[in-house]
């Protein structure tokens, strides 16, 4: 039974039937969200039944969009690690720091959870051919999704991006083609290919399931520490749907009773070799600029221009939380040192977090009292 | 509270006290496995008790060596998916057919759980350096491990093991050296090393921990299917610690009336470039002769002399199981494959037990009405 009672425009007053596929707004071109009969969910003991339920995200399944569970599209993703982690106590301290370990997912990467959800909302709809353009690791997950769900991918990726995500598209007997330039000229390449064809785009918040899935990360976190929050969390930001995932997820718990009135503090990490939505945070804008020339390590955040740059910068400023740009030596030495002192193997992403983590407790922006999150979004070894 | 009662000799009558670390049985040098107080276990509802415990290995903490919880070494291993297959209707047909999918483990392998045990029984025993030879994924393991329990390791991998593997070590700011050879002259390089050194030998079998991580691996099937066992496991088979230990697990089930009395048959999948079990399963012997020159893609079933090949033997006997060795180029075809139909991308000893699962359907050995587990062992990117 669905709790779904609407798709709802994230910026205009426009609503949709759940009921057919749906891209943008039609109206003002923004991304949708997907409302829930709150109310109803939060009459029924889902948290008590929770520890019954297989550790994959579909166990929140009152607050995601409903199949028939044998339709769902899975490889096992989500309900991943938090772990402690104890290196704080040499960089002063802060009372607890925890790392939500995202690499044993399927296909290495959190991508698998918008994904799964994704794929098996196109699959109930009917829909045979999914498309993204992708700066690696979203790519990799779809191809992976849509061939254990039977539908075709096609994958546009940045030539440059690591190459474990090029061969595990490939593998998957997907459509794969390398681009020049970063995921925004992927996406142009994608639009000229696909045009006049039945693709349906499941980029980043251009349809409303990816969204879903990633939010789970709010909800996992959550039932990890006992249905207390976090009083900041630090999460490395692209295209920015698990940041707002989470957001919407604490939200959606908030108002159910399922946890108190203060939620985290949000904090987007980009690298200074592409920084579009500290920049627009600094200067106090809606919207960010597009960022030219991006340039970093860690390619899951180089995303010049994200679609929900203001959902994203909304959530940073009704969470009191900030935008915070590291050096990408900053990164490198992150690497090392998560790995030398907690035999973690970072990701770059994952990586900018660590030093973004470290750059607000010298400057006091994170106090020492403070119960902190931090991301590894993929696999160090891709 | 702790059931363990001794340390029992695989071969001879010799018992010791698990109150301090062992290596093989000084008596005659065999590996030495834990028992416990099965009675005393079965008397209490822990089947019950599961469901609400995390989703680590650390589940079935009654039936594994225990220190306090907060000493556990963890990087959040085990309870990693089974996965339902479907592309068995092609093939012919099994009723079920499941995949243990070990790669979202910590370090991407299954080797993760193994070495979460050992490393905490050795940090609980006050051991501070450790040493392995490993074809790859162990040594990976070991690092992360001993890093994340402030261990010192050091390790001996050969120079044309994955280079991802030499790495990981080398990040974990480990001392790694890499040989000439298999992982025979790797662990003959680290006697020369290590000689003098209080240097402790987690290598596989070497110590009676490891195998309790790897038989989590049986209890985790045994949840997962609501504690009915499947009538075949297929494991690809290198030192074979999982088989030993999973079969390990299934008997102390039986014994604690979890499971009724037919257990899985075992079936050990090598290559044909390096098959000392098959070779000896195949002439009756209850040993096996070392394997010259081993060639395989499969790095971590490229084992020319495994320690425990009397117990993985005996497993196969006792559970009317059988070794298979598949060609090399049916384990490329099978990778490609599982990753076109399944969306999984596999990593050669996962897309061997595929190759022998079809082996054994086309013989007719797996009949058509069976439940049958395969393992894909460590993340394809690796």
């Amino acid at each position: 039974m669905s709790f779904v009672t609407a798709l709802e425009c994230s910026r205009c007053p426009a609503t949709f039937s759940p009921e057919s596929p749906h891209r943008l707004c039609s109206k003002c071109q923004s991304p949708l969200l997907v409302r829930y009969a709150l109310d109803r969910v939060a009459a029924i003991p889902v948290r008590e039944r929770l520890a019954k339920r297989p550790p994959t995200l579909w166990r929140y399944r009152e607050l995601l969009p409903v199949v028939a569970p044998e339709k769902i599209v899975s490889l096992g993703e989500g309900m991943t690690p938090l772990l402690k982690l104890r290196i704080r106590r040499k960089e002063g301290a802060v009372s607890e720091l925890w790392l939500k370990e995202e690499s044993g997912n399927p296909t290495g990467s959190f991508k698998a959870r918008g994904l799964s959800v994704a794929v098996t909302m196109a699959a109930s709809f009917g829909l045979r051919r999914l498309c993204v353009p992708s700066a690696g690791n979203a790519g990799g997950a779809l191809a992976a999704y849509a061939a254990r769900g039977g539908l075709e991918s096609y994958i546009f990726i940045p030539k440059d991006a690591p190459e474990a995500n090029i061969v595990e598209c490939r593998l998957a007997g997907t459509y794969v083609e390398a681009v020049d330039g970063s995921i925004a000229d992927a996406s142009r390449v994608m639009a000229q290919r696909g045009a006049g064809r039945d693709w349906f785009d499941v980029s980043t918040l251009m349809e409303p399931y990816r969204i879903e899935g990633k939010k789970t990360l709010g909800y996992e976190i959550a039932e990890q520490l006992g249905w207390r929050l976090p009083d900041v969390i630090l999460y490395p930001t692209g295209g920015g749907t698990g940041l707002i995932g989470m957001w919407k997820a604490f939200q959606e718990m908030e108002s159910m009773g399922w946890v108190g009135k203060r939620l985290p503090k949000m904090v987007a990490v980009q690298s200074e070799g592409c920084a579009p939505i500290v920049e627009a945070f600094d200067r106090g804008s809606r919207h960010a600029s597009p960022w030219s020339d991006p340039r970093t390590l860690a390619a899951g955040i180089r995303v010049p221009r994200p679609l929900g740059d203001f959902l994203i910068l909304r959530a940073l400023r009704q969470s009191g939380g900030t935008a915070v740009a590291v050096s990408e030596e900053s990164i490198e030495d992150a690497i090392v040192e998560v790995a030398e002192k907690e035999g973690l193997l970072m990701c770059p992403e994952g990586a900018a977090c660590w030093a973004a983590f470290r750059e607000l407790l010298q400057t006091g922006w994170i106090q020492p009292d403070a119960v902190v999150v931090l991301f590894n979004t993929a696999a160090g070894h891709k």
